[in-house]
């Protein structure tokens, strides 16, 4: 099987696992105890934190939270954050953070929504002109996990910061820490990160917080991680996270510039006359998101299971919904919207795999045609 | 290594992670995505529901929505059913309870806390004498995460609903699910459990829900657990938990009959001239909590970690406060509150250990004194 759905959720780095299967079975210590062996699970819980934080942000500014995942990291941030006045975000966000919105939104909180441009990524004027005086927050994702656009966060969060220096800024970065550089400058408040999309095992994620700001916790309880999120730690998910980082991290410029190459020979490879281009080219290398005009995504997805190909149509977190609202406000009618694919790839991704996944799509258009 | 701290967290069944280990590394899809691969694991996450579902529950009157642990099904039910009006609960909860209650109060809610008996059960008169026609909640916890007593919940459930119908009805399971026999009898509403304490893994709970009751979602995002849990499910995660829940399911009676015998040699062979029992006979099996008099719990548990035996000295997730409140809640003075240890056991646990814990034990005290 040629796995191209990595944006979705990606296997478990083996060295990651290895490197983390001590604290499954053998250090299984709860780390809140006090004896050697459970010292030994906090500190390489910490030792985890640590790695992760240098990752993308100075430890001396910022501090690292561990979570069940993103989406923990993000409604954690977001419910923190969002005060009377109001709150700003964009049309491309993920659900984790899109439906957080909406929920202030319905109980009667100023919400405000910044459009897209073509490619996914937000409108930076359109999004500043929603922020003044009473705005407490603003959110824009790092990487579009749907187009693979990428916002200049550091660079919004200044501008807003100009507009707004109380205003607190956070980023969905799940799709972006460990695949593209990040170095968080210091406007950015909050930034939302996941192990399962980069090599770590689902159910682990972070949020890193500007040191000063204040976070209200999202869980209560035995106050672990200092009191910002409750409930037992999961050290063997915590230093599964760390590993694949440190992994991807020691080449993330190679594999980028590998990968992005990849991604243009599939576009190349791809019959013109069925598929429009909806990433940019300067978007994330492990993501080109593509429509098939006048099909259905969903329909070519399970053609394209049957010749091995795996790909997505989409966010999967949204695989309900009949077509993406993040594509539709970029600006696509209902020719395209129906027929999206989305294939997303690792740094393992090779060439032959590209061309085989080139070759399915292309067939599969071809039979639907027929 | 003696290892008595199950309470706090037991290392994963072998069996349990052999059963799982196909979700973590070769089905790893999201189960969000719909081609086949992703089935499997959406169908293997399913089964996973439906057996711990049935494991204390009709499958007809209950629906289970899985967390990323006790704290989180714990969090989500009060935050859900805490209305205006009052709610109510005891002295004994664990911390993910009792500090969502304390969190209502601070922000000026009506939180009521009823007093426990000697053995850390609740006195159900006194929590029947809060409950009025405003009362939106009540929650008890099923064990005493610190004493190991039983409340009788399906029975306090029923009373409290004679007493105001429309009141629901919660219990943190996490200490007696796959321990102790527990079935629901309709009238909980809500019942929280955790995987890690039952030989699954860190990062797992999940929350019985009586179908019919609405419960809100406490993360919001892609809509994953019928729009009741947002975030990428952790397959790996629950399909551990409910191996482990079906293991320790089919020898429950069993195993229960043998570690109460067990835990009655342990006492029997401490010395009554320094340790008083705090735990109930008739309390969970797995557990007895004991006081030194005069002497500091912390610094025997390092005495014993010395000796090569890991006990506990309380809530592990309180281990951060000087004593525990829920020991103080029983009535035990100073001269006991900081010498509490609790020693809590697996169906594992052999006599040969607990002979070797109560030397141990009884050689620390010694030491001390000398």
């Amino acid at each position: 099987m040629i796995y191209f759905d990595h944006a979705a959720t990606s296997p478990p780095l083996s060295s990651a696992l290895k490197c983390a299967e001590r604290y499954l079975q053998e250090c299984y210590f709860n780390p809140s105890a006090r004896y050697a062996g459970a010292r030994d699970a906090s500190a390489a819980l910490e030792h985890a934190r640590e790695t992760l934080l240098n990752a993308a942000a100075d430890g001396m500014r910022y501090s690292l939270v561990f979570t069940s995942g993103g989406t923990e990291a993000d409604n954690t941030a977001i419910f923190s954050a969002a005060k009377r006045g109001n709150i700003v975000t964009d049309e491309g966000e993920h659900a984790a953070v899109y439906e957080c919105f909406k929920s202030v939104k319905a109980s009667g909180g100023d919400a405000r929504f910044a459009p897209l441009h073509r490619d996914g990524s937000v409108d930076a004027d359109a999004l500043l002109s929603h922020v003044d005086e009473k705005t407490t927050l603003v959110s824009v994702m790092h990487v579009n996990n749907e187009t693979g656009a990428i916002n200049d966060i550091n660079a919004l969060a200044k501008r807003v910061k100009e507009k707004n220096p109380r205003c607190l800024f956070m980023s969905d970065g799940v799709q972006a820490f460990a695949k593209i550089p990040v170095y968080l400058n210091g406007a950015v408040d909050f930034y939302a990160v996941s192990a399962h999309k980069i090599g770590g095992v689902k159910g682990t994620g972070a949020l890193f917080c500007k040191k000063g700001v204040s976070l209200s916790p999202r869980l209560l309880g035995g106050g672990q991680e200092g009191g910002l999120r409750s409930g037992t730690e999961n050290v063997f998910g915590a230093v599964c996270f760390a590993s694949a980082a440190k992994e991807r991290l020691a080449a993330i410029a190679e594999h980028a510039a590998r990968v992005t190459a990849l991604r243009e020979t599939l576009w190349e490879r791809l019959d013109r006359k069925v598929f429009t281009r909806i990433s940019p080219e300067n978007g994330s290398p492990y993501l080109l998101t593509v429509a098939a005009k006048g099909m259905r995504g969903e329909v070519l997805q399970r053609m394209l299971w049957d010749k091995g190909v795996a790909v997505g149509t989409g966010s999967a977190c949204n695989s309900k919904k009949p077509y993406s609202r993040v594509i539709a406000a970029c600006g696509y009618g209902n020719d395209l919207l129906n027929g999206v694919l989305r294939a997303s790839f690792s740094p393992e991704t090779t060439e032959e795999e590209i061309g085989v996944c080139a070759r399915a799509m292309n067939e599969c258009a071809a039979e639907w045609k027929a």
